[in-house]
């Protein structure tokens, strides 16, 4: 069974991302490092997908999230990536390509959200920002979350 | 150009989705309210897309957030419904056939998101719960929001 | 090289679909005949996206256009059906599942597109119509066309 | 209520699209004034996809169909043109790496096509022409159309 | 590092579930035992895709290649055949819906396919039979396969 | 009616493409010549899609397996190209935009696959490789087949 809604993963993945810098009475890390969780947090903006999901596994790695010599790690996160942009893109993973771009803060979130200890370590991926043309202003915004066990 | 984050249709709808019933120090509609929003919020759940779609309607239209009788403000509310459902699903828009349910709460927010007046209305759709296997407990979080003019 | 924009396949079978009882002077099937095409044109509305396909397909079989006994030639119809339903439904080849229906026009033509004979026979499946909520008005058009040799 | 089908914006789009230089009879925009509806059409050959749409909206903002200033617009227009890209590229929206390129003739109409006048205004992109390799030859017939209202 | 392909999980996947009763002398089960995977092989037709899914789930359950009361092994499980039915319907993971009908037989295999032990387990699931119109004999020959980390 | 499997173009296929260097006795291409079917075997690695279909077509067409003059042939084996990378990339058909790449084997097998010869020659591509990201051992395997009346 899932824990309760605020020592989920995917929720906190979510307020994390939102809360931005003035905004922290919003969200607090502390209740992150009760739960035991691993998280960290970045910014990335680019009409090339493939630079959105480097940047975040880079992220990952960097902050001792994943392990990026382990594969199965590595593979957990991607496909968290990927799941998270398809709220993104919203029909297609693509941006350039159809003519947009995005501006995007992550999260990455890790840990036990199931009350059986057996389920053990998941991943959470949260995305939120902007898409739209390549032209400042013509956006509006954008969210999405991948969740994959690791 | 978009105004600030914490007075934009997206972020407001996710924080009302996620804000469970006692956790309503996380979000308030009080500023929902000072930013002349129209809003609301439901609970579904199903292994049939077209219940979740038709809830979302009809929960829009009995609130006040469209007016069922114009196509313009329903082909605007579906499309962000949609959009929404496919940060919810990941791949395919599709539940039961692919033998999965879904738990969502939902909100919906339409207001004014752009500092130009000319940009007019606009609505989001924001989902948040559940996704997996139709046995209690075989399940993961899940978000989504759509976005779209009306 | 295709043959000319007039003497082609796939410009006839919309302009075919397009073209109502009233509208005869749009388009006259005498040219069709000319370019020894064989055509023929139906009706079907369906939430249900197997109907529109079956209704479709019993339509080509039934006015000779494809021979039911060969799966070559039912394979070939069977994907510029689908080819066709793309362009309809715009996304994910869906009806009901995602809360939608379609009224429909269908056109089916089949004869030799290319200057080299050697291109052998193709087929053109046509849709015009219109797709929107269970609810009569709201809808908006919807067009498709798949072409494939047969 | 869409009106009657000869008032209507996509059969009208389609039709223009079609019309070659030489095949006036065939369709004649003096109906289109009649309607009181903005048209304007153009050409695009590329194996970019982001070409393709960026020629479709600046030959729009040229031609004052939509205000290139106001995002509404230009999200209305960008997401009609996507959906008939669907109709072209029937099952992924890529061409380029997909090895495959389009010659396309593109008409954009914008108008009111329901009775009631509530509903506002609507815009069509129509797109008609060839896909194929990128070898001269190679290739058959394609269409879409993409409905928004603006 | 992958192992050699004759010990990998995929390839013994396939092999596994293109020998036919008769066809034993192509494939040897006892090469599965020595490299100490868990592997069992089951039949399923059906226009329902939740069907499919449902069988390949309970046949691995039933079999011990997976415990259904982990929800992490089944989320494993549930995104393998996912993928592979990706092989099986490719472009859109749907059957009846679009008119068309799997008679398949699957093969799942669990074990440890990297040299490094670190990478621990992981699943494959393959997919071989027949896809077409629910009339017998219209139909071609379909595969897929799905792997995933459990 | 299909033949019965051995004798079926798309498990030849998949046994002629598993079939390393040394395990030549788990296929002999003397039973593809005693069906009098056309094929051939290459390789090919890349981040780039139109990469991988180039080199597909290329090697059909240099062994005799395709005519590159008739658009039919060509069009028929594309579609049976990317039919296959369907089950290689299980989502979207595409690699380096969403950062992964490909090293794959490839056959290519054309013939009559049914008993009744009406039914003519059928193609079948067949892939086999390693999927994954742009770092060596950072990879699983992955399998497509594709299949087209020809």
């Amino acid at each position: 069974m899932l824990k309760h809604e605020r020592d989920r993963l995917g929720k906190n993945a979510i307020l994390l991302v939102l809360a931005e810098d003035k905004e922290e009475e919003l969200f607090s890390t502390s209740h992150l490092d009760e739960l035991q969780f691993r998280y960290c947090k970045g910014k990335v903006g680019s009409m090339e997908l493939q630079k959105i999901v480097a940047a975040i596994e880079t992220t990952a790695k960097r902050n001792g999230i994943v392990n990026g010599e382990i594969y199965r790690e590595m593979h957990a996160l991607y496909h968290a990536i990927i799941e998270a942009m398809h709220g993104v893109t919203r029909g297609q993973v693509d941006l350039g390509n159809m003519l947009r771009t995005v501006g995007l803060r992550f999260s990455i979130v890790r840990g036990i959200p199931y009350d059986n200890d057996q389920e053990g370590e998941w991943l959470a991926v949260a995305l939120y920002g902007t898409i739209g043309a390549p032209v400042r202003g013509l956006e509006h915004e954008t969210i999405g979350l991948g969740i994959n066990h690791i």
